[in-house]
């Protein structure tokens, strides 16, 4: 339903995992139903089929790199298109029920990747305990919730719903530790210009990577159009072709990023358009964006030079 | 010890997975000891503290896209050096007890990974069984070697160490999904070069994104180096730098390619090597490397250019 605000959301569950916390930093999403799914691809099929208005989904983790299976969704089946990103900064929290002391924390319940990232804190403060691999952030915090074990590494929204004690916060390694999510609804009109945007894109080229690479990033660069982002994904390989996964600064409807599209489009075996959508903003960070354009990049110095081009072929050279 | 051949040798357990079973096609692994680690940290740091010689971790799959904790591993902390990859296909299979059925299987345990790659085959061949997450490839096949559950998605080292019949081979949806393993050792001189080799690189710049990746990329390609892969790095944006991680061709050893990492070292915040070391190549599938270096890029040509400017240099212009 283009044009209908989305009411009936879908993410990557269980329930009480980053995720969700992230699903409900976006109004209209906690006014609305929210399905956990098991997977990535259910979440987004879930969309493609009609019986969700947009999906959240994991596309980066500082600490785990960039969530694969979401790039290959994305780019192959029925497309869909990313309206909105949410970064979410990962907090991990030890929680436990009331009652229980740091001091008597023996077995802690965690995801592989959780315990990983906490590695150091464990080793200062539990260094006798014992971690239990669970298969979910939310899972380890209904184990200590139900009494399995005596504690969780979990997300703050896992501690808050299985009503858990906070006995430590922010316990991860890394203190800038960020996952980036993407809400994913069927094709339709990108959100508006901000002045602040992303555009994502998957770019095929054939043979001679380095070669072909420089020439995309030409296209961009003499448009004045920034990377946030580039992955290369190693599938293509074995086809004689390469894939490359871009974020880019600047929104589709700007005419400096019409411009680069095209100039992609030429020289590209195929691009794919994954989206323009307002970049996150930390509203408690200073933060100097928005960039303005570059000098001679905006839409008005497109528009006077188009009119400049017109006047040149039509023989006015003054 | 430097030049002793590694004896012991660790790798992302548990016992029973892919890693595992990319260790043993190393000979000297497959005679040595061969230790699981709980995690690429845990692994590492045993190389590191002495503990074993070489460790085996995953550094990027096909599916699930890099291996991000082993990057950031590799670029913090003591400097470990990379002396061998080995790229395993991803072959699932659906193993059980013998006596079991295709059509006796209600339940499979599966790793939530391996269960959304093999997404199709189960729908098209176990469209009512349910799916049951665990926590490993190898936690599968033991899942199903106790009764726990009917069947296993497993690797194929997992159902022959649990004496699992396999029920049906290659199941995954992607046939050509791979996996790269690297084996990472405490530094020292890198193996010598093939004609067919990687250097993996970890490049740090600062701002400007696209204009400084265009850079980086030309050093590389005016010495006709190729980019095997490319993948930014989150993590520094906070910092005002970027992280790039390169695969290239070529090695340290050869002329062009240390002509261009000085290129590099000159342009860049800083540069990390990680090591030079043999492609892997599938001894069954026709392979048209090892390319040769591009005109005028072999040892050979940089040797005679260097001595033609010496005599430049020296006055003599004949």
């Amino acid at each position: 339903m283009p044009g209908t605000p989305p009411t009936r959301f879908v993410y990557l569950g269980p329930q009480g995992t980053f995720a969700e916390q992230a699903l409900r930093t976006i109004p209209a999403a906690e006014r609305g139903d929210r399905t956990p799914a098991r997977s990535v691809p259910e979440a987004l099929d879930a969309v493609r089929a009609g019986d969700a208005d947009a999906a959240l989904v994991p596309l980066e983790n500082s600490i785990g790199g960039a969530v694969g299976v979401t790039f290959d969704e994305l780019t192959g089946g029925t497309p869909l298109m990313i309206t909105r990103e949410v970064v979410l900064p990962v907090e991990f929290v030890l929680a436990a029920r009331t009652g229980v002391h740091l001091d008597g924390v023996r077995a802690v319940a965690a995801h592989p990747q959780a315990s990983t990232q906490c590695r150091g804190w464990l080793h200062d403060h539990l260094p006798d305990a014992q971690v239990v691999d669970v298969l979910s952030n939310g899972a380890a915090a209904a184990a200590a919730a139900d009494g399995s074990y005596d504690a969780a590494i979990c997300a703050p929204i896992g501690a808050a719903g299985h009503r858990l004690v906070v006995l430590a916060d922010k316990i991860a390694d890394h203190s800038d530790a960020v996952t980036r999510f993407v809400l994913v609804s069927r094709p339709g009109p990108p959100p508006p210009p901000t002045g602040d945007d992303v555009t994502s894109l998957a770019v095929y080229i054939a043979h001679d990577r380095v070669g072909a690479l420089l020439a995309v990033l030409m296209e961009l660069a003499v448009r004045g159009v920034n990377l946030t982002r580039i992955e290369s994904r190693p599938t293509g390989e074995a086809l004689g072709r390469y894939a490359f996964f871009l974020d880019c600064t600047g929104h589709v409807a700007e005419d400096r990023f019409g411009e680069a599209l095209q100039g992609l489009r030429r020289i590209c075996a195929e691009v794919r358009f994954l989206g323009s959508y307002p970049r996150h903003r930390f509203p408690t960070t200073t933060d100097e964006r928005p960039v303005p354009a570059p000098a001679g990049q905006s839409d008005t110095d497109y528009a006077d030079a188009a009119a400049w081009l017109a006047r040149l072929r039509s023989g006015e050279l003054t």
